[in-house]
């Protein structure tokens, strides 16, 4: 039986991997905000260095109440519109199906739990390189990798391989991950110090990478976030410092999502990259200076960015 | 007997005492770069809440080998510059004569003690809020205060004492210290926060005060350098902190000396206000996570900044 997928937030994340699930075969929904006339008409298109393609004709919906209930729901928001979730959920998702929270934040999957309930809740990790460079327009720089876990409890469950089966289908690399806590973690290990200081010295990777001080600092930041994670009690471990550096030096020069917002004066997902893996740290009563720094120093940017667009 | 005072760097802080000490009747003596040529025809202005005044004719020099020597010699030259010293102050300061370092940083004297003897260096750290706006011509805009020590051993010397009168008798608050490294740290609590973040954020002092999350940074920041001075061996106290936060707050919107630097494309003082305090942390075994951060990123942005001015 055709898997039915839900695409809620159609951007450089959701619209990527709803346009690769439907190539592959499966039956996607996508919800949209601003670009629904446009897709609707058009449909998407996908550049990738793995091929381009178009799809002329997608299911674009407009309003969650319209969409049919659905195996699979992928959460592809920005966290800044996770408020908007309680009404968007609901619908959406069959009694028996799966939320797939695709945002790599922390404390994302606790909120998206209370509106569906804990027991329908994946949390899948993206590693992935993408923008949105117009409406219904992706462009695709690199990287595919999808980290599948349960929400609240270890292990690989049936679900998570069937949900990595369409993905595999559609040309993205999969992980089955016994511990989702570990990989969001770990992703922070990448997001806390490359998004924090691409928007507080309005720089590239490649930049952040090449200045001996900067990269010295990344560094540092990344053994922190390792700290932090095994405070909190996530089994992250030093070896993973070193292949994201040479990962990221490999890169061509890359804009993060952070830099994005903040130069077209959205509002920044501070508190959940940022001001939550800070809580959870307190919370465990550990210090975290440099992440404590850096959030202050992005709540401060954050506002004022938002209130006085320059 | 009058004393002959020579100013090394005519700018913001070396200009406004320069023009005090002589209005005061002392025997005043300029070196000046840039503004040689326009201080020498039409003098030195001074604007400041005491009171306007013009010095419409100075003792200028552009060369420090056709000054008289004098009795105290005022280092009163952007740290950036200090590689000039050598050259600038031994035909200056008489055997007998004092230099005053007036550079708000740490580990000046012991640069300046090698070019003219420890026992003629005098340290005097101010607390001036002044500008240059224009050749010759400073804009005050509150404070005077000049603490004097000695270098290298504690205790009031009669030459702090003489040299204080002097201060004095031109309307500039003095304090006589007895351990210079307690007084250079204190300003340090004030410049590594403000200047730091003035520059990292774009921000007057008055934005730093007013935006909750940046306040409660400069509070930790400062907090920060309280311990760092404690684990140097000066005994610096958590209450100067409070007595900073509240003077800072009642300033008008103040762009730091840093920050001007910056936002002219001039090399900033990173080693001088961040560089030494770090590496005497370092030496001492102790660690300083938030002057590391900001010293990282002051040098990313400063690099960026001298190299391609936008």
């Amino acid at each position: 039986m055709q898997r039915t997928y839900a695409i809620i937030g159609t951007g450089a994340l959701g619209g990527f991997y709803g346009a690769r699930l439907q190539r592959a075969g499966c039956d996607l929904h996508f919800l949209l905000h601003s670009d629904y006339e446009h897709v609707r008409q058009h449909g998407l298109i996908c550049e990738s260095p793995d091929g381009d393609f178009t799809l002329s004709k997608v299911n674009a919906y407009a309003d969650a109440r319209d969409m049919p209930k659905c195996d699979v729901v992928c959460v592809c928001l920005k966290t800044t519109q996770n408020h908007l979730l309680p009404q968007l959920l609901p619908p959406v998702v069959k009694d028996d199906g799966v939320v797939l929270v695709m945002q790599n934040r922390l404390g994302m999957e606790a909120q998206v739990a209370e509106i569906v309930g804990a027991r329908r809740v994946v949390g899948g990790l993206c590693f992935l390189c993408s923008n949105k460079v117009g409406p219904g327009h992706i462009r695709h720089l690199g990287y595919t990798l999808v980290a599948l876990g349960e929400f609240g409890k270890h292990g690989i469950s049936e679900r998570m391989r069937t949900i990595a089966d369409d993905f595999r289908r559609a040309n993205v690399e999969t992980e089955l991950a016994d511990d989702l806590d570990v990989v969001r973690w770990q992703k922070l290990v990448w997001n806390i110090p490359y998004n924090g200081l691409s928007v507080v010295l309005d720089a590239t990777t490649t930049e952040l990478m090449t200045n001996p001080q900067s990269r010295q600092l990344v560094e540092a930041i990344m053994r922190e976030v390792v700290a932090d994670a095994r405070a909190c009690g996530a089994a992250v471990t030093d070896e993973i410092i070193g292949k994201m550096l040479s990962n990221t030096e490999k890169m061509a020069p890359y804009r993060t999502s952070m830099k994005i917002d903040y130069d077209d004066h959205h509002p920044l997902e501070v508190e959940a990259i940022f001001g939550n893996p800070l809580r959870a740290v307190q919370r465990a009563g550990a210090a975290s200076p440099l992440l404590e720094q850096l959030y202050a120093q992005l709540k401060f940017l954050d506002a004022r960015n938002v209130a006085v667009p320059r």
